[in-house]
């Protein structure tokens, strides 16, 4: 795959982020697409925050890769968030790698690119990032702000961080921290890219070089933690590559084995390992219930905010039971706070699959809420 | 750790071993351990087999490694299989890399290490085996078989090609095949093991090297499968390392990352990385189901072996659901089956940890069985 990076649309910011590390970047850029058109009082404006593995390319054609982008099921005309009525914003997160600051630019002090001397990013971080972006878009207030996944923590972090910026707020199948088990998948996709010869300690864009096993194997923990044991019993069970019989060798003989392996490779051709390293710290970090001494309902406080946060039966990466904590929090200072728990085998995924009932709440929940923000004084 | 292997226990078997895959083994080793006395009427033998990651070295010392026995909590005098009752008996698998023939050994006709020259093989093979061993100890029916994970499906087999041979079998966390997250898993660990170029395409012994990287990832990737995500929370949660802040790096921040990456590379010290491709491919290709054209019963027809069958409620490698499905098939036929699925965080680990109950059934069972295999005629 050949990556194009000249039409990438992208704003350098002038303004100082100082970072949760306690290093301060001044001057960043901020990579991102819009899709529709902004009305005329603003009311219509929706930021969409990627997952770890996903870009500002929402849907259309990804610029860079030249593929579909991740969540065309969704956003377009006449989809669940339709482009005709809604104007779509999503960014590059910082530390990510398809234009935004991070790990694989430049660094204007050094000359060479980042590698491990970015600066470690938070959640926060990247939200910050985004209201900048928001800033000069000319937009006060969204209609909404939502994310499945790792946009699920931003959403909740914008949020607790700018009360004002947004009308609702939609966290899909996510958490308000990382568990144990999310922190050691994680660690483990780290420790596999961090292993490969070629990642030399950051500087494999130096030395031409590519972890390219690495970044392939920890996208290959990812992609079993995205689908439910269900899920990928239905999918492919133990079924045989062509239907042929055993091979009584290391080659793959069932497809799950060739699939994980198209997954893990494939992924290498678009993504940057550094970027990988960086996005998964700042999941792991993420916690909403540190950052409030332990009460989550202190991250919202009086918010005016309208959520709605969806989870899926048989995710396990990110369990119901996380959502519904999320939930309690918001029901015990009396936001307004829909709950729609989706049954499903999809695990994980699901949001970027077509899940009917999924696809009817996001439409519904926004319809709605558009008519009220319209009416808003 | 320095690996003594002088000391080890193993007969030479001069019967040929056809296997699976179709090649025949002509005279092969295996390595095993037996504890306590074997009585005169030859009522008291239990052969145990050891799971993916485990050895012949029961209890007491190990006697390559100086550590501690893998099941030291349940095998020895006064515990749950008391050696002063029973007579028991641990085989390393062929294909391991404790003495018995595999990958590591040296192949008689080359006069070098087998290596991926090895023939791959099957839990069917491994129990064939140690049928012979039980032939040489001059054993025609143990009192049981057990054995908990990979071991639990070597006592399937076990009772499926021998049904005159044991008076009982204890299969504990285990499945009749594995799924497609069970494939998906070990394939994980495979590749991240093939990735390491110290691998060498599986001649690192020749060339003096180790792949330590890719074997302490696949090690990584098997615990975090061995733990429920409550196990993990309740043991680990977020905790940080020494209590210490976050450090913005890529070291181990949380005590689950040093706890894995300790796991790894700790298991690096003992364990073959060919042992290990072998052994996860032969657990991949279990399937008592399509061996028996997708009737299960058909595995046990007319067995009047009596069966524990043992699963814990957190296990989701082998979760109640699969041992559920072999209790069915048992009881289709009438067989003479009790069923305990305990209830614990422990996860998959569970029968390797202190869990009272577990120890209890095991005990009760094993007694209770005794008393009547010493009357049968």
């Amino acid at each position: 795959m050949k990556l194009n990076f000249e039409n990438i649309n992208k704003i350098t910011i002038s303004k100082d982020l100082l970072l949760d590390c306690g290093v301060k970047l001044n001057k960043f850029d901020v990579a991102f697409e819009t899709y529709g058109k902004l009305d005329k009082n603003k009311k219509n404006a929706i930021l969409i925050f990627h997952a770890l593995s996903g870009d500002q390319f929402v849907t259309g054609l990804n610029k860079v890769t030249g593929k579909e982008g991740w969540w065309n099921l969704v956003v377009g005309e006449n989809k669940p968030i339709d482009t005709k009525k809604y104007f779509v914003i999503c960014a590059n997160v910082i530390g990510g790698c398809m234009g935004s600051t991070g790990p694989k630019e430049i660094c204007k002090e050094t000359g060479k690119p980042y590698g491990l001397g970015f600066p470690v990013i938070t959640i926060k971080d990247m939200v910050k990032a985004q209201a900048y972006l928001l800033d000069h878009l000319g937009i006060d207030k969204t209609l909404a702000v939502l994310g499945g996944s790792m946009g699920g923590m931003q959403a909740l972090q914008f949020c607790s961080l700018y009360p004002n910026k947004t009308f609702t707020a939609v966290p899909i199948a996510c958490a308000a921290s990382h568990s144990a088990q999310n922190i050691a998948f994680n660690e483990l996709a780290r420790q596999a890219i961090m292993a490969d010869p070629e990642w030399d300690a950051g500087n494999y864009i130096s030395t031409g070089k590519i972890p390219r096993k690495g970044l392939a194997i920890a996208r290959m923990a990812g992609h079993i933690s995205y689908l439910s044991e269900k899920g990928l019993q239905n999918k492919f069970g133990r079924k045989l590559q062509e239907d042929k019989e055993l091979q009584f060798s290391f080659d793959a003989d069932f497809q799950v084995e060739s699939y994980l392996k198209y997954q893990g490779y494939s992924f290498v051709d678009r993504f940057d390992a550094n970027s990988y390293l960086y996005i998964t710290r700042a999941m792991d970090y993420f916690d909403l219930y540190k950052a409030n001494n332990g009460n989550l309902s202190l991250a919202f406080e009086n918010t005016k905010i309208k959520f709605c946060i969806i989870s899926f039966s048989t995710d396990w990466l990110y369990p119901t039971s996380e959502s519904k904590k999320i939930v309690i929090a918001l029901n015990s200072i009396g936001a307004e706070v829909s709950f729609v728990n989706i049954i499903t085998n999809n695990g994980h995924d699901s949001f970027l699959v077509n899940e009917p009932k999924f696809l009817d709440t996001l439409k519904g929940f926004l319809e709605s809420n558009y008519e009220d923000f319209k009416n808003e004084n």
